[in-house]
């Protein structure tokens, strides 16, 4: 199985939201995803975490990623929903994601991802969000 | 009932996160709340509409206050987790969102939002996201 | 728009485990369904309530016919995914489903559905469930 | 870590929709329950194939079952809310279900649930649905 480099790049780069965030890919297979985010006070909501909405863009931009990697030539993938759960306050300073393909169909993708950091100075990294959303394949555009 | 305002209020201004995407409070109710955001180029995803976890910042946020809207002195709320559905694309020029409570309860509240704009330009207003959630009761801390 | 009442139909006919449950179409117009349950002791979780996993059959099964109404000739419907969050304790006598079609689009079909009942004896009627899920448009395969 | 394996199996033994279905514990751990369940043309839905909503029952049942292990003497655990996703037709004969916790807070639990089985006559095991919950820890309460 290949894996669609070219999409994933073109995902992160034309995304001015995600680049903005300061998300980077770490790395990629086919059917997986790895970026990381640094901590910072932008990114925070009103207890000083790093905001729910900047966990979720993280997940599901490295989820689709994820699905991107198994793409062909002419396809592209897009948001369908997801959930995500917060089990621990997000403190940081350094997030890492891992986001999987569960199930590549023919028209739709499942995946997962998790995000994990520390929850405070010192402290082991733990799992702080869980994601598990839904892609649909579209035609890639070329913008 | 009343409508805790100033909670509300707070949990805008001291998100860093939030005021800085152009989010604004056009109206809040007991268990209810409204917010505006203005499409802006560093806010799309690849395909040029608004980033997923943009409309989920928004809705995530307004349906924290519209529970934040019900606390009483010394209380505050953090999100457990939430899904979004993506149902059209986010083309803009402007977007509102409407987050409700369903149901509060002694440390739990359940809320759901909706997320309204335009598909293409001069096409009507419609649905563009649907979210459900589930907060979480916590002491207020004085940051 | 028309409704596809003979599709409801066969969906609620030839599903074994929904007819079992004692799920009965109260209603159903283009992109809405209303259902009804008897509260019965076969259908309680430990705790004497109605078991999540029936609300949940009622809520899916009355979301997949919302959607069945909209069906042309040669469609159907198969659930994706679904989120189901629990607001109150489900105790009966009577319990009523109705679903509705947020968003048809080409291949998915969004719905949200709402389960309503008492939360106890002489209590009033309250939202007890919410439902959000999507259904994907297959070929309809003649049993 | 103990496990309190008596709370499981009230848990199951108690929930006479779940006894009836057929759902059966092979096993249970600190924070982990595993079942099983075989197909029976009473647990199908329109097409043939397990209905979604006894899918739901297996992975909800088992998730909540994985948060009892964790439980001390008079704690109990309820259901907040869950999502589901169905990647592939649940064909059987057998049905297997592996839930663990992976996070267990102060008055929340969050699980996942992962439902294996055949996709088709001789077809290898396969990932069918994936389950993602929370729980609620509540006082036990001997019935």
């Amino acid at each position: 199985m290949n894996c669609n480099r070219e999409l994933v790049a073109e995902i992160f780069e034309r995304a001015t939201f995600i680049r903005d965030l300061g998300i980077v890919v770490t790395g990629c297979d086919s059917g997986s995803c790895d970026t990381e985010l640094q901590m910072r006070p932008p990114l925070q909501q009103q207890h000083g975490f790093l905001h729910a909405a900047v966990i979720t863009a993280m997940a599901d931009h490295t989820a689709g990623a994820a699905g991107a990697t198994l793409m062909q030539a002419g396809q592209d993938v897009i948001t369908v929903e997801f959930k995500v759960s917060f089990l621990r306050p997000a403190v940081g300073p350094l997030f890492a994601c891992h986001a999987r393909v569960l199930r590549a169909g023919k028209d739709l993708i499942f995946t997962e991802a998790d995000v994990v950091g520390c929850t405070g100075r010192e402290s082991p990294t733990k799992l702080l969000a869980k994601f598990c959303g839904t892609l649909k394949i579209i035609p890639h555009t070329y913008l």
